[in-house]
């Protein structure tokens, strides 16, 4: 499969040149082109049957493809997706995905509890009771965190977030590891895509995940919390403020969660007991 | 309809108090309550059956009722709201609404169409075609806008949003009339769900939104574009940058799109004829 790279200079296939006036309300106004981020309709398929519809940044599809599969429970790893085809139509993209037949009915009982269309991060499940994914909770995490691993590795996003760079549209998701060096960036113009993305790359790389960090530039949602658990990841880190119900999913499913991050401060909302306080002069 | 009013001192019930750590790379930690703002499951029912659940900020709920079933094209008007009632699940909320009978036939058409679960604002449609919503582009607006207008309402924006003050995790939308002065504010944890607030408030209000502004506190995606036009918006201003797809749509609704707003200074992504520039020395 071939896809644009979005690191590439311009964030070709990613962004487009459009004009635009920039206006100053006291000296006036000038035409000029101006990168814009593109947000693409990419249709999922899976063995021919038309899943769902997602507004993407039209690169790292393939990731995109494993990391939303497997956070949404669609398959149990990287061996369930027998092959990824993406074909180009006149309204938008669509990701033909072939599925291990065993997946298929998880599939259809996923399906009957999707429905919806607003950008709130869950969007439509019906009912109440299908809110929330059954879910494990993670075992608590062997190794302890750094203070300075979490401040490094938001530092590090900032400075790596090419398509965001260009177009000032996008978020990032990032994995550091236990230093908080980041080891891998994806964007999108959706921030639960840019971690699905993040995800599938790991996914199909085996990258082991149990003593790293996941950092997005966002804000904190439930399901961020709740796809990083399915990935086995136990420390999430978001630039901005979490919210109650990201909190107290990260308390239930075993994740630290880190936020406002600011220089060198943060905020921990849940499981603070995974940092390394060792030298810490308050503890 | 009993709300939490949002504005009220510490945003009750759109806010909780939760204890964190917070984290000092180089002075240590420290054990402190924070307001976190709440991300409340919300079903919405029409006459008796489930049509989706959102994730939403716990208060203005009888505006995102007005507002989400106006925008999404399921009541042509107020008058098609015959009743909103909100019931507490221990797991959520439920508005359940009534509407007129003669709106039940779109919303099946709708549901269909409905499904999926990510946070990019489209979320799930099932085929590429039902993407874009038919609806009609608006007349061309018959007033000018002033710079002065835009740079205002979002510099008086950003001084309303309590919520965002207390808890740094929701967006705003506003309503400004021709001069830039806001009239109305609605957060949300979710960027949709603060403009269909706004919608809401100003369909339940009969206020004429030909000559005003909409502020929004994030990016502008392509369905908040579609939201705008829907509820007759004609300028519609971003804090942050628009996606390509969002000009597009903006282009083709009649939509003065503008954004990325620093001071005094804007982009216009599309219908730069709306902006009025008399007196501006480069034109």
């Amino acid at each position: 499969m071939q896809e644009p790279d979005p690191l590439l200079a311009g964030g070709q296939g990613a962004c487009r040149s459009h004009l635009v006036l920039r206006v100053d309300a006291q000296r006036g106004t000038q035409r000029e082109a101006d990168l814009l981020a593109e947000e693409t309709a990419v249709a999922l398929e899976y063995n021919g049957i038309s899943h769902a519809t997602l507004l993407a940044s039209p690169c790292d599809l393939e990731d995109l493809a494993y990391g939303f599969s497997y956070t949404e429970g669609i398959i149990r790893g990287p061996h369930d997706m027998r092959d990824v085809e993406l074909v180009e139509r006149g309204n938008g993209l669509v990701l033909q995905m072939q599925i291990a037949s065993a997946c298929l009915d998880q599939l259809k009982r996923r399906r009957r509890s999707l429905a919806g269309r607003s950008g709130c991060g869950l969007c439509g499940i019906e009912s109440l009771d299908e809110v929330r994914r059954d879910l494990p909770p993670l075992a608590p995490r062997g190794t302890r965190v750094a203070a300075s691993a979490v401040v490094t590795a938001v530092a590090e996003l900032r400075g790596m977030q090419a398509l965001h760079a260009a177009t000032g549209a996008t978020h990032a998701a990032g994995w550091a590891d236990a230093a908080g060096k980041i080891m891998l960036v994806r964007e999108d113009v959706g921030r639960h895509n840019a971690l699905d993305k993040l995800i599938g790359h790991l996914l199909r790389n085996a990258v082991e995940t149990a003593d790293g960090i996941a950092v997005v530039s966002s804000r904190a949602s439930f399901e961020m919390v709740e796809k990083s658990a399915a990935a086995g990841i136990s420390v999430l880190a978001a630039v901005s403020a979490a919210t109650s119900y990201a909190t107290r999913t990260a308390e239930e499913l075993n994740v630290m969660l880190a936020g406002f991050t600011r220089g060198r401060q943060f905020t921990v909302y849940s499981h603070p007991e995974y940092l390394n306080r060792e030298g810490d002069p308050s503890r």
